[in-house]
């Protein structure tokens, strides 16, 4: 495995880690400032839309396992594609929500090195 | 525009209008062997369950628009992201049901030169 796809790999185990903390100042910390999301039924959307959802969340629990299928890099640029499951429960308790599926998704390498998120394709549905 | 870059744009336009007139066989020719399709709801899939979907197809009429929202090339890998909106009114008439959104895709350049789709999420809903 070369470096670059290590690193990429790292980013997708920090932003769930991140996640389950509650931690989205470094979940945004991973993504670039022009990120794309992409999801069904809606408009794309992008860092600012992301960052108040995240808000939106405060004191619900979110729980993430992904499965990368594959990174592969290409100069400053990346793709990769999981599996992801995320479980959510609300704040103050209640029905936790599963959703699972893939993403594909854009990595790109900052001048200062770094690989963010730059384009994400997400798949998921919620679980029956 | 980067030649490259129209080269891509050229492809997915073939792909539109070889999707128009029911030529599959031009459709298959335009994704790598290896092409993985993911869509919401179920396992990712490839090239032959691809054309058996296709197949299932036959005598219904499809247009599809897309609007190429941007194309990154990066060496012999590209990654590209669309509007799209697809009719589709099956064989002998009935209602055409209508899709729309977006779609993320790679793209790789084959080692005689040719650019084929690699990698496809897409995010499309009925509309309603």
């Amino acid at each position: 495995m070369s470096e670059d796809e290590r690193a990429i790999r790292e980013v997708i185990a920090t932003w769930m880690r991140a996640s389950a903390a509650g931690d989205g100042e470094t979940v945004l910390s991973l993504m670039a400032d022009d990120v794309v999301f992409f999801v069904a039924g809606k408009p794309p959307f992008g860092k600012a839309e992301f960052a108040a959802a995240q808000g939106g969340l405060e004191g619900a629990r979110i729980e993430a396992t992904s499965n990368v299928r594959e990174v592969q890099v290409s100069g400053d640029w990346a793709w990769c594609s999981t599996d992801l499951r995320v479980e959510m429960t609300p704040a103050g308790g209640g029905a936790a929500v599963r959703r699972s599926g893939n993403t594909l998704s854009v990595f790109k390498r900052l001048p200062d090195g770094r690989w963010v998120l730059a384009r994400d394709a997400n798949l998921l549905t919620v679980e029956s």
